[in-house]
């Protein structure tokens, strides 16, 4: 097995073990004294004194007159004190107490005559005044040790007239990828050739956690070059990241390389994904330098990174790490998992008719673009088998908690055009947000039918009568409860490669291309059996009906790319990619909405960009749309 | 009156008014490509769509061979298939899939022989390839318009072959700081000179909400240099701020100057502090450039850069508003306010036996120190007189909500050792807070009474017996649920200038000179009025017995600043200030504890480094304590 060597501590134990390792060696940080005014952000090595008071001297609170506050005793409305120049000094707010004088009287209650003013009412001392050190005493101790500085305590410091202030240095990452096959980021990659974009992610992590980083250049797999590099690295960083090659396959040198340079403290935790994780370090000039050796996979990469490099790096600024938000929604569909480990899955988290409800996205370690679309991860525990459906999980939530049950949940067939409305309403609208997923027609009529979603794009085409839609939702709503909006008409067809090459016509030519067809519960799939029954084909003559994709730009994608001849499909994708299209039927592609949805706000807004020119200019420009009445309401029961 | 003609808008309304006068002016920030590896925070200015599918090719996901699934069909554990090598390939993980082979068989599921492989059971076509677009398709929508990239967006951009990206520029905010008194921070200002320090506080603000700030030189009080500063910042800013003169006191030209270089939309909001707010705009070739006028006082300022300038960075860069986090915490103290006006009180938050408490700080609008202390804000709404102890408040949450109620809350008399206990607490266990409060030792005694403190220290003298503490411990908590844990003892005496020039020599000696008190209910004050009934000395015949300070080192700060001769304190603020210090009396400081917090992990803490030695030495460094088995439970009931 190619983890067999892998060791397989729970997280929180391999964590644990690797914080004590290095706080064991003895892992410190340098500080720097800097100018107060580039502190934002840094943090402080000691505790700060103030070394003078704010105010640094007994300052007038308002614009008035400044006395002693006995001038004015016994006054009153009926006897005031007539008070000439010598025994009091016009003020503005902010002058210094003039001396002997304990208060002031605002310009508003003073009445002011040639040479004179007259007061109606006794001040007591020190009213209106700010007296020194009010705000800050010098000698106070404004900040302890390890405060992270903020812009407020920079003010606080600079009034208390520390101009200077002692803080840990920024932590510097050295991150090494290493792989034969990476490339830097091209718009025209070779097959095989792998676009390094890791470095990428994990320095926009580092950079947001304080950190100033390093990328060195891509290394081959070769253990001796990998050695060097990181050998290099620890020489000026403070932490050292070396990215792939840290599994236990062939090409994985990454272990051997980290035991040559310094200490391999734990290779393998039961996390999935993120398993083949290295945690070591290095010593320069008896100083102890971190060393983490991360999965390749982004996905593997990231867990590892908050899981892990933050924690070291909150050990190595003396920092609290701070526990997870986490939530407890309802699973949305059933999930399985490994008793072997703990398994992390990327999840929406949507708001539907006050039900908080999880929705597992692509579970693939290489699929960063499920990143970000997940609202947090759902937390499946090392002993748990997984979840049944509605059952609450642990949702480790990665977004401002406020930003939460704002989304509309859009789960169903895919179409580009729930894309572009999502944008569309984002211009008009800055807190509008469209959670989508794509599950095909029959998941977004189970997804409404649950309560998971607010709405679902459909297209099933009816066998027997030959419709769309409604005999779908008769038999799957038989108490109501859902309304149908109507969509577009859409031109399904052949995908072919451009020039149709192998002269597909028809569904009839099928048998003998390869095909590339749609998942299950697809409304596109749906109508190929249905074009394939009435042709009298069978399924099983058709090559590659097995292999299944996800959207109708996916299909596209596999044409254009050449691994298959034909898929069912929009129009849309086929133009995309500049694939030939044989169109062969124009179908219903409707909105189901939850009845309850329909008085959201972010309901009426969906459904004011449907009906609207701007949609109707995106779809003339995606071409193969035909669009009647959209938005429209359809009777159906 | 100084506001009379300011308006008075609340501060929704001042607020919508503003911002629909901007979006209707035609407010709009222009955009830049930039690399998408520098893209990290900034903000896409319309939809992106993927270039190139990821992955970009059929990838094997696995170490093992491709090769056609059908060769397999029919292997079995009792059948095996036998394959040559012209029949499949070896691949390694992220190799193209090898033409004419759908599928990839583990290395572990094989049985290596010379020139050929065993197969002993059935692959499934396409199984362990990840597909190409099986995360990004080429044409996909990766992005909607107005996105802040993150970095795995960063990632999934470059993996998309998405190497530029359209962003909005990044808003320049022109900063202008006027007021004659104003003067660059100093350790060592002249009366009157008013440190300036508000820039840093608002540019730190500023950047971290992604502006690029421009500091201009300070300006003078006049008219005319204000607005010539103004209009050159609006020639390379997208937004201005002028800080102070926005009242509408003597001094006060920004009205005038805004007037004359803009529009002004609205002058004066409902709300304490930040009152004197004003809102206008410039223009420059037809663009419209906000520009607000900063009321002076720090903490003013703050409030209406996060009620005001944020929204109008959100409004340019058309991000949603995020609703505060507003929590509902029992008020510890009445608090009165205005019906005039919204008022905002910064307050610390605790938890004290499963109770939220709110406990409101220092209101001055110039103390900046206490936006360091502060949790969150107290709103008082406009048309409310105040809260009752113990109300329910709106409580404006300004840190993360994971730091709620870890805080130990440490509320009674003030002694410096508080501070360092609190900072040798955050050396040991980084997650400790202490969040502490000075208001005497009576003080102190209701707070633990009302359940609003875990511990405070106190002080106090009981006059009949002479004894300390017990006395009073008896009379407020004849029902106990309290402890009474060993502090210190410390020399109290009478700070007077440097070298006495008084020839103060005790309590005798105050009636004549000027002395400045402590609050009624410190213990310093009731030893004071002890003292002095011992001497027969009328407490009337003390000039200055009415002047209140907080703190023993407020206390030498008057007396080294010379506007007191005398007042009484402990040793160690004495010798902060090289005050002299004539010392009359030991006094035992020791800790009231609630039981119930007897058992918190902070309050173990608490102890544990009052007990210690590095408390030890600090205290010595301190001077006047005397330390006798510290943190010992002391029997009282």
């Amino acid at each position: 097995m190619a983890f067999e060597y892998l060791t397989n501590y729970p997280i929180e134990e391999a964590r644990q073990i690797y914080l004590e390792a290095l706080s064991k060696s003895g892992i410190e940080l340098n500080s720097e004294t800097i100018p107060t005014i580039n502190a934002l952000g840094r943090i402080t090595r000691h505790a700060i004194y103030a070394r003078i008071s704010a105010p640094h001297y007994n300052a007038c609170a308002m614009d008035g007159i400044s006395l002693p506050a006995e001038l004015t005793y016994g006054s009153s409305e009926s006897t005031p004190h007539k008070l000439s120049t010598k025994d009091f000094t016009w003020v503005n707010t902010g002058d210094p107490l003039p001396d002997r004088h304990d208060c002031v009287i605002m310009v508003e209650d003073v009445i002011q005559q040639e040479d004179a003013v007259l007061i109606y009412s006794p001040a007591t001392p020190w009213q209106n005044i700010r007296q020194i050190g009010e705000d800050i005493s010098a000698g106070d101790m404004i900040l302890t040790s390890y405060t992270c500085i903020t812009p407020a305590m920079q003010g606080a410091l600079l009034a208390a007239g520390v101009l200077e202030t002692e803080v840990f240095n920024i932590v510097r990452v050295g991150f090494v990828p290493s792989g034969n096959e990476l490339v830097t980021p091209t718009g025209n990659p070779k097959p095989g050739a792998i676009i390094e974009f890791n470095s990428t992610i994990f320095k926009g992590m580092l950079e947001q956690w304080g950190c100033k980083v390093k990328n060195y250049p891509i290394v081959p797999d070769e253990q001796h070059a990998i050695e060097l590099s990181l050998l290099d690295a620890a020489q000026e960083n403070d932490l050292t990241i070396l990215n792939a090659g840290s599994s236990a396959g062939r090409k994985d040198f990454a272990t051997e390389a980290f035991k040559t340079v310094g200490t391999v403290v734990i290779h393998g935790i039961a996390i999935k994904p993120g398993k083949p994780a290295i945690l070591g370090f290095q010593t320069r000039n008896e100083m102890t330098i971190p060393m983490i050796g991360l999965p390749g996979y982004p996905v593997s990469g990231i867990l590892i990174m908050e899981e892990i490099v933050k924690p070291v790096l909150d050990l190595i600024t003396h920092q609290a790490m701070l526990e997870k938000h986490i939530l407890h929604p309802a699973l949305s569909r059933k999930l399985m998992s490994s008793l072997k480990y703990k398994e992390y899955v990327r999840a929406q988290l949507g708001e539907v008719s006050g039900k908080l409800i999880a929705v597992p996205l692509n579970r693939g370690a290489g699929v960063v673009s499920s990143f970000i679309k997940a609202d947090g991860i759902i937390e499946v525990p090392q002993n748990v088998e997984g979840y049944e459906t509605g059952e609450p999980v642990d949702f480790w939530l990665l977004k401002d908690p406020r930003e939460i049950g704002q989304a509309l949940v859009v789960t169903g067939s895919h179409d580009p055009m729930i894309d572009e409305i999502a944008d569309l309403m984002q211009l008009s609208w800055p807190k509008s947000r469209v959670s989508s997923s794509h599950v095909g027609s029959m998941g977004g009529i189970m997804a409404v039918k649950r309560g998971e979603a607010h709405l679902g794009g459909i297209h099933l085409l009816d066998d027997a009568s030959g419709t769309y839609n409604i005999p779908y939702l008769k038999k799957y709503f038989p108490q109501g409860r859902v309304i149908l909006m109507r969509g577009v008409l859409r031109t399904q067809g052949i995908m072919v490669k451009a020039g149709n090459p192998k002269s597909v016509q028809g569904v009839q030519d099928l048998p003998r291309v390869s095909y590339v067809n749609r998942q299950k519960g697809s409304g596109t799939r749906i109508l190929l059996d249905y074009l394939l029954s009435k042709e009298n084909i069978q399924l099983d003559v058709i090559s590659g009906y097995q292999r299944e994709e996800m959207t109708h730009t996916s299909v596209a994608a596999a044409i254009a790319a050449g691994t298959a001849d034909a898929g069912l499909g929009i129009y849309s994708a086929a133009k995309i990619y500049g694939l030939g299209f044989v169109p062969l039927w124009q179908e219903r592609y409707d909105f189901l909405v939850l009845e309850d949805a329909m008085q959201l706000e972010s309901m009426q807004q969906f459904r004011e960009i449907l009906t609207g020119n701007p949609l109707k200019i995106r779809l003339q420009d995606l071409g193969g749309y035909t669009i009647e009445n959209p938005g429209e309401i359809i009777q159906w029961n």
